[in-house]
Formats: C-alpha cells, structure tokens, sequence
C-alpha cells in the first residue's frame, strides 16, 4: 500500500482539526465543514474517509470521537521514535523548542554540532554531542529519525556518516542541497528556499 | 498556465543545480548527471526541460551556460519582492539568517513581533515593528509577500490583520494551524510537524 503523499498530508490535517474539535467538545462534524476549515472539497473529504473505512451518516456527519480515534490508529506509532537532531543553530533550536514536536509518540534523544561551546552541553534539556560522533552516538540510542538543520554546505558529510549507524529510518532534511541516501531510508527534504520560490514563480505566473 | 507544483519544485531544483555546476566552471551537463544528482529519471529531466523549450543535443548533453539563463528568466520575478516577517521568534530568526533567502530578488523589509523588547529595534538589520501595526506597515512599505512564523494560536487574528492592508499577494505559513486566504492571495504552508507526521506515516506502513 503505497498512499500518495498529499493524501497523508490531508489525513495528518484531518487529525489535527479532529482534536481541535475534540479540546472544543464538538460530538459530531459534517464533511463539509471540515472541508470549509481545511479548504478541501466536502467529496474530497468523504472520499479519503471512506478509503480508511469511515463512513459518515447523511445529514448527521461523522463522530468526531470515533473519527478521531479512528485515524489516531493509522497515524500511531508502534514505538516512541527516537529522534536525532544535527546542527543546533536558530533552525535547530527552533525545531526543538517546536511545540507541535511535543508529543508523545517522539522525542529527541541526541543533539550534535561542531560547535566546542555546545558540544557536551544540554541544549533544551538534551545533551548535544560532538558531530564527529554521530555514527556512534546514533548506534549506541538506536535512533532511527534524524532531521538535518546544518548548512547545506556541511549536510552530504554529516548525513553519509550518520547512514553508517544503520540505525535509520528516516532524515528530515532542511539544509537547501540534494541528499542522497540508500533505500530503504526515506528522505523528506523540507526546503524553504524551494517554498519561496515556489511562491514567487506563481505569483509571478499567476495571470498568465 | 497552470504548471504543477512539482513542476515547479524541479525547476527550482535544477536552477540550484546549474548554479553549482557554473561555480564549478562546468560547461555541459547530460540529462543523466542532473537526475542523478537530483534523484529524478533522466527522461523526467529531458520531459521538463523540453516542456520548458529546451532541447539538449544527443550525446553532448545542456550547455550549462545557456540552460541556466533560461531557467532563469522563467523564475525571473520582474520586481524585487519586499517581504514582511512576523513572529521574530528562534523561527523567525532562523528565516532571517537563512543564506538561501540572501539573494538579489527579495529582501525583507520589515519584522512584527509582539514583544516589546523587539518592537522599535533592529534585528539582523531589518526595523521590527509592533504586530497591531501591520495592516499600516504593509500599505506604507507596499509588501507583497508575508512570512508567518508566529505560534499557531496567534496566526489567524495577525494575517486576518496583514490582509487587510491589499498589498499581499503571497503568504508562506510555518504556523502549524489553516488559514483562510481570499482568492488572488496565494498561501503556501510549510509544516514541519506534518513533514515529520508523514515521515513517521512513511516509516510504519513501508512494509505493508
């Protein structure tokens, strides 16, 4: 089962807004208002509800706690993943201190940096690492998540080192170069520098 | 036109790319090399590139030179952008030292922050202004794009304001939370937290 990309951005939203209802002790939601909220067509959302098996009730909606527990179970983790985070800079710090972070299916177990201020220091709460270390370090805390916020000057080196652990799984990556990694490993690249371009080049189109 | 999004996150790749390969003073490059660095099938390279109206010779390859002035143009923005940043958090921060954002085509021109600490200082050179001020500051200084990286409970009443002003064109949200744009405004969200929750996605259902 391969889910396309956009569908399981849209089910991570679906998610989020049911909790958000859930906190506001909403019992029951339509389609069409969570497509509202979401900016989604109200058949879009029944069509990827009804893939994942919930189907809701004509002129009633879904309910929003069978929904959101529902989906909970596609999105659970089987492990409290351990992540890793290279380059404790602005970004870094910036991702670490990332509210949404804060769940309890993940957790930072390992920070590491070039810089001889930060390394063996606790950043946040978590001890920071020397770079020249992390094929050890992620091997000895079988870290299997490592997001990338170093130059990208500086990401190819620090990556094929830290893929020599063999512990894993996946890289988030958000310093702008192209990474290679093996299969097996999957890379989800978070460019903002792509995003802005993005951005201009259709604003700039968007009247053609 | 309406080219899909990663049409365009191609392109940009590839102007990346060419950018590299100059610096490097390479004067050809085959569709093969650049989907290999790119992780992309040389036959997606020459479909893209060729919708774009270029054509490589067969067994020479692209003249770097020329293929770079052409991607160029097509991203080309025919003024340069003034950005506006609001939420000068570790986020903001990071956004604003961001190397890749230091180009000739935009420049940020103005922060918002509620914080009065930050609210008539510059931070990285760039004047901070108050947050209530935005929808003033926007008009006066004509900004056409905005750069949200406020918490998510904050987003919605701030670009609600930010709006008002006319000027914007283009939004690029960090803020974990939707947002309702009026058409002819372009939104495009960056959420890390969804980056990360598709990632975990990826990771537990690759063996299915």
């Amino acid at each position: 089962m391969r889910i396309a990309e956009p569908t399981v951005e849209r089910l991570v939203q679906y998610h989020r807004l049911l909790e958000q209802l859930r906190k506001d002790g909403r019992k029951v939601v339509s389609s069409q208002e969570m497509g509202e909220i979401l900016s989604f067509k109200a058949s879009q959302v029944r069509k990827d509800l009804s893939y994942f098996g919930e189907i809701g009730k004509r002129g009633v909606g879904y309910s929003v706690d069978s929904l959101h527990r529902h989906i909970d179970r596609i999105l659970a983790t089987p492990e409290k993943w351990s992540i890793g985070l290279v380059g404790v800079g602005k970004l870094g710090e910036a991702l670490l201190g990332y509210q949404a972070f804060r769940k309890e299916k993940f957790h930072f177990s390992a920070l590491f940096d070039n810089d001889k201020k930060k390394i063996g220091t606790k950043i946040q709460g978590i001890e920071c690492y020397s770079s020249d270390d992390i094929e050890k370090v992620l091997r000895e805390k079988n870290i299997s998540v490592l997001m990338v916020s170093v130059p990208a000057s500086g990401a190819p080196l620090v990556v094929a080192e830290a893929l020599k652990a063999g512990t894993l799984k996946g890289i988030l990556n958000f310093a702008p170069v192209s990474l290679t990694v093996p299969e097996g490993v999957l890379l989800i690249p978070v460019d903002i520098s792509i995003e802005l371009e993005k951005l201009f080049f259709y604003i700039k189109h968007k009247d053609d």
